[in-house]
């Protein structure tokens, strides 16, 4: 299970089906039509609610100001398999910070990616930090845990995905990298980036080569950049090359949707 | 003035030949090789610098968890004029959460762009959690405050650059724009995005197209994605056009610089 903060990640869950436990409300914001609509939905849909006595949820909610509904959500549950069709696959090797971590899975989620692996060390994604900062894209794209990063990129590699890693400095500029063969992308740690030893293991070291001053980007925004760009070129070509087996490329369906973006 | 918190913004900030007007350094922390040296350089530099007692740090820091140093820096006094020579500017309109301000700097810098202008209810981009998301980059570009919205627009429009605003439906794909005009791309308010009054000032707005389940993107992560597809495109055609007021395009100089970026 993993809670979910706010009418908007509930509404958000709702939306997607996801199987909503229980509700827990403010005793005051049944009054709210719009707080009463989600919870009457969450019902409908099978959840069990709770009107809380003031000052309840300012104790646990993790939020400063909290919001007035708190859901909690059955995890689900994604395992590699549900990668098998991905055109882009988002692997978070060691990313820490929730804020990050969430804002990897939605942005990966808007630019069409098929799933992301949070691994070694990475931040659990069902951290009530992490579901707020992803804006409920833990709901929409397939997120694996609990899997080791060399198992997690062996079985990529075994289902043709070109392992690429992202790094600061030295590598391919992301521009001029292939997209359109289907990847899997390796995000590293915020201070370190990545290993020497995980770099040995990739196929690609990728780079978002910059104009100004700034040292380097927070790994959320490179991560945006790059998914994007990914985009970019897919929809440029109208799908994604699968590298089969035999070595033969096959062209996959383009799975674009016309969707607009920015907060 | 304004206060930079931790080692890494004081080097940053003796780097880019700021003035900074003092240092103050926690009691144990000058034991540390690479503070005492960031402070020495600070001293030759003409800082003062103080030494803390115990726990006063602690009482005056913002972050939690502080860094042992802050650094009090002058304010660096950006005037439009000093982006006449950009090829992009951002400006934020009621951008409000300094996270997302000061990412927006360090994305801008860290793309190229000539400069920020920050207006019309957006946070003070010299506040410190501004400063510290910014990652030293409000030092880095021409950060305009001060000035009111169609002050700025105006201003922009009388040089020749075009008058672009992100929005999160029914724009110009970012990636069929033609970035290599000059141009200003105008964010708005996280929740609310640009009002009606805005758009019809501007000439173009522009939408990051999405592709999967998500709503919508991050203020800061929309604008990273349309900074460096501006840049992208800036480095295949090798410079910017110009629009002069002959309404002939005069080539600009590419001023890109091979840097390397994600952290």
């Amino acid at each position: 299970m993993f809670v979910a903060e706010g009418v908007k990640l509930l509404d958000c869950a709702l939306d997607a089906h996801a199987p909503v436990e229980s509700v827990y409300v403010a005793a005051d914001a049944l009054g709210s039509p719009g707080i009463r609509e989600s919870v009457e939905r969450a019902l409908t849909a099978g959840a069990r609610a709770f009107e809380l006595g003031p000052g309840v949820l300012e104790r646990v909610a993790l939020t400063v100001t909290p919001q007035p509904v708190l859901a909690v959500v059955r995890t689900p549950e994604a395992t590699l398999d549900d990668l098998a069709d991905a055109d882009l696959v988002v692997v978070c090797v060691d990313v820490r910070d929730p804020g990050n971590a969430g804002a990897l899975i939605r942005s990966a989620d808007a630019s069409g990616a098929g799933g992301v692996v949070c691994c070694d060390g990475s931040v659990d994604p069902f951290n009530p930090k992490t579901v707020r900062a992803s804006a409920g894209s833990v709901l929409h794209v397939p997120v694996v845990t609990g899997v080791g990063t060399d198992e997690a990129l062996s079985w990529l590699r075994s289902r043709g995905f070109v392992l690429r890693g992202a790094v600061s400095e030295g590598g391919t500029a992301h521009t001029d990298v292939d997209w359109s063969v289907r990847s899997a992308l390796v995000l590293g740690n915020e201070a370190t980036g990545l290993s020497d030893q995980m770099r040995q293991q990739l196929d690609e070291l990728v780079t978002v080569h910059m104009a100004g001053h700034a040292e380097s980007l927070n790994v959320a925004i490179a991560g945006a950049v790059l998914f994007f760009e990914a985009l970019r070129q897919r929809s440029t070509l109208g799908g994604v090359k699968v590298v089969s087996k035999s070595g033969l490329p096959e062209v996959g369906a383009p799975r674009l949707r016309e969707r607009a973006a920015n907060e």
